[in-house]
């Protein structure tokens, strides 16, 4: 039976992340791996409440520890009650980000503690964490003119903001660089797909999935 | 001018808690002091809305990782909001539990590790911390007779979860006398009243609020 593997795609929006996600999901489903893929925050009845009120749901703005603490909440339950179940199963995970945006976004761009956000992290998971975290990159001005909708109250929070965003994902890349791959996202969406497909290929063969 | 007290009541329910919050709120600003009182989880916006899904809104279990970190969602945005502005101002603030409860329901009871819930609450609070709580304490089986209420989905856990609790309380106050107080709730409010008065009004003479 193969073994779990549990990875997550993260990357500042724009960036082509979820369509990656998408990708790599058929790509692997289409090889014959059993894949669940889920979304963070979300992927449960307690995440799409605050999903909700994180994104869209206020007018005016929730203190900086409160909303990390939602996030963590809504992935405390997604852990429990998705992500845990199906590594249990032997499958691969695909999680549209992680604990990692957390760190990224109220940490290295909105002012609190980086590693702080890592140890209250490692609570709400109970220490469960990806096998490998790949980062889609991409300068800021080209994420922000790639984007075709209207931005949700975080990234309505500007170019400055984006760009401490990508440099923390960049930053916490060259602490782990084992645990966290860059790619580089400006190429078409194929070539990214195959630079993706690329590096997780080593990892199912490795865990007996088919690659 | 007078300097900041941050007092925490606590304990579980049907101990009398909620009255004597009320009571020691009523005795402080009929002397003269400047009281903020607050209910945790609760007293925001958000935290109204939190208070919902934790107690009243899901047939179905929350995670109880998940669970706790609501709660200091909801504890985050209290501070914020109306704990740190009021002690600003130089108030008592009375809380009507604090992050005590969590570390006692989750932690000692619920079966979480009650040391990760204090460092959690740490972020959670930015290192803010109740000068005093106190922890109105009764046998559960008086307690449970006394609740005149139908049970939330957290109370309704049955008595050897309320044991835990007590005992949780109990525990923590052991290795925190200084800052957790234990008073006997068994006899009648009036006297249960006078004890917390004579445990608070030292702190109010020692930092200039009229006693």
């Amino acid at each position: 039976m193969p073994e779990p593997i549990f990875l997550s795609l993260d990357g500042i929006d724009g960036t082509g992340k979820s369509t990656q996600v998408r990708r790599l999901v058929d790509a692997l489903r289409a090889g014959g791996a059993a894949v669940t893929a889920c979304v963070d925050p979300g992927g449960t009845e307690l995440g799409a409440k605050l999903r909700e009120i994180l994104l869209h749901g206020r007018a005016t703005a929730i203190d900086a520890r409160a909303e990390a603490l939602l996030f963590m909440a809504s992935r405390a339950e997604l852990v429990a009650r998705v992500i845990r179940p199906a590594l249990a199963r032997g499958e691969v995970v695909v999680s549209d980000r992680f604990l990692l945006a957390n760190v990224v976004y109220q940490g290295h761009a909105g002012g609190l503690d980086p590693r702080e956000l890592w140890d209250v992290g490692r609570f709400t998971t109970g220490g469960l964490m990806p096998d490998l975290t790949i980062v889609f990159d991409l300068p800021v001005v080209a994420a922000r003119s790639r984007r075709g909708r209207p931005a949700d109250r975080i990234e309505s929070r500007g170019a400055d903001y984006d760009e401490r965003v990508r440099n923390g994902y960049l930053a916490e890349a060259r602490v782990n660089p084992d645990g966290i791959a860059v790619l580089d996202a400006s190429p078409d969406a194929d070539a990214v797909h195959a630079a993706t497909l690329a590096l997780v290929r080593p990892l199912l063969a490795a865990r007996g999935h088919p690659a």
